[in-house]
């Protein structure tokens, strides 16, 4: 048994012996040892090790190169979104595009998916169609919300239903497919492989939710800005569900503010969710998801080895790490 | 037994059967449709199913989704190569990144290259892994060769070797990638895959030195604008092999020619070639490389029903098609 800092330690080293920094040429190579070494969580690669763990009996490592292998894609995702949202900073460093160009974050964001594809399949060559299918599967999903959350930025309408479909695909599939990814490789059969893709896509909803509402009702002694997706006018389930609840008069003030850009745009947008209500709202919502989650979960606790999946997210929830 | 003719019209109606034009997101779809609706000459795909039918002796349809995932994988690179390359026109139309935009042209860009990989293993289950292990190598050169590319337009002292190395990444390792694949997934052992790779891999430097030839030294009757590579100050084969063998005056010219830009540079740089017979250079050169594949195919034929191949590339080097 090996406790999460293990875990974690180990897909540290094993980033690492990819010696990706060694290869050539290094204008490739180096921004993709670079994306990967602005060392996040690794909550994804701990999942699917979790998983293949739960299903299979087995030692989790030796489902590391498949573990990496989603952490690789992760962070293709990274360096091309951050072309696409003109972002200059990630974990606190210069994004790609910025610390070389645009055209070496394209070349290398596209090199860390192809390099992804064989980590994926190369220790499970019985179930290597399976698997590329379903990462086949997860990797276009991801590709769709991220379409999904540019158009919708465009959108005069946005719906609550296009805003909870667009974050299950861009930030819930890929949880989703750590679970999913992980217990086919341990062999799970159709139906298990289901609900542990279910129960990750419904945590990564919750998740995400949690993050938009934060964003506007951070809890104490949160250091991060408040209201970053108010000044953006980001289409979150807050405005949405804002939007929705407005008598015609606070409508108009939500459609004023988002036209405007003074100091106090937070802070009424903010009033305005008060007087809605929103963070109850959302909270009802999350806990929906979570409680799916639950379910699932105790299902999954019937016929694998659930206990060491299920305290690693409960110290994720409780933001411990 | 399928003519070419056949086998395209057949690779034609399986691209359209992928139904890609119905799928949504429509700005994630539409642009990967219409990449491919910008019809080739579908030489990658053909060649896959005529390996895949060499070494199985079956029907080549049967290899019809992993040669369509060859197609999708060069359309994939086109995409992202035309943004790298600022082009604005690819097959007489418009390029994604100009139709749609940057963003749109990334995002299809990477959804193309996610949706080959299933196409790759999903027929060949018992093959899988090592179908991907070579997939995931070819791909990597490819977006190595862009790089060694983009990398040797900036450097001062590029070599002839630096340069084959270059094509033989950018262009010729996918259709070595066609043949290895194809055979692959018919059931070679290591060693015939092996030589397939070389085949193809020598076949396409051959054919890369001959379009670079050609923009120089055209055919009667070709149609396209003589010395486009020379306006460009491209370091193709021509020019670095010209600086190797100029003495300092002829040196001192191509410098010169290089820096201006003048109507008459594309003469001056070819009487430049012509003085140090450029042309038979690189014709020699042509010859060795389809010398080494006529070897390897000899080889082939005495292992595998090698006849359509071999007969479909005799097609493809007379230009017929």
């Amino acid at each position: 048994m090996y406790n999460t800092t293990e875990l974690k330690a180990a897909v540290e080293q094993h980033i690492e012996n990819l010696g990706l920094d060694q290869r050539k040429p290094a204008n490739l190579y180096q921004p993709m040892a670079y994306i990967l070494s602005l060392k996040g969580k690794r909550i994804r690669p701990i999942l699917t090790l979790l998983a293949y763990q739960a299903v299979s009996g087995a030692n989790p490592m030796k489902a590391m190169n498949l573990a990496v292998a989603v952490e690789v894609f992760h962070n293709f995702t990274l360096v091309h979104d951050d072309i696409m949202d003109r972002a200059p900073v990630r974990r606190g460093n210069a994004t790609v595009h910025i610390k070389w160009n645009e055209n070496i974050a394209i070349l290398s964001g596209d090199a860390l998916l192809a390099f992804s594809m064989d980590l994926v399949t190369g220790d499970f060559p019985e179930r290597a169609a399976p698997l590329m299918k379903e990462y086949t599967r997860v990797s276009l999903a991801v590709c769709e919300g991220q379409m999904e959350d540019m158009d919708l930025a465009l959108q005069e309408h946005a719906t609550i239903p296009d805003y909870l479909e667009m974050i299950r695909k861009k930030t819930a599939v890929l949880l989703g497919g750590c679970m999913s990814l992980g217990s086919l490789a341990g062999g799970a059969d159709e139906e298990i492989v289901g609900q542990f893709r279910e129960f990750g896509e419904s945590l990564g909803i919750g998740f995400q939710l949690q993050d938009d509402l934060m964003d506007a009702f951070p809890p104490e002694g949160f250091g991060k800005q408040v209201g970053g997706d108010i000044i953006e006018n980001k289409k979150t389930y807050l405005l949405l569900k804002a939007q929705e609840l407005a008598d015609p008069s606070q409508r108009k003030t939500i459609a004023a503010l988002m036209a405007e850009n003074s100091d106090s745009k937070v802070e009424k947008m903010l009033e305005i969710f008060r007087q809605l209500d929103i963070e109850s709202h959302t909270q009802a919502l999350i806990h929906r998801y979570f409680e799916k989650a639950k379910y699932l979960g105790q299902a999954l606790s019937q016929k694998t080895h659930f206990e060491p999946l299920r305290s690693y997210l409960q110290e994720i929830a409780s933001r411990k790490i």
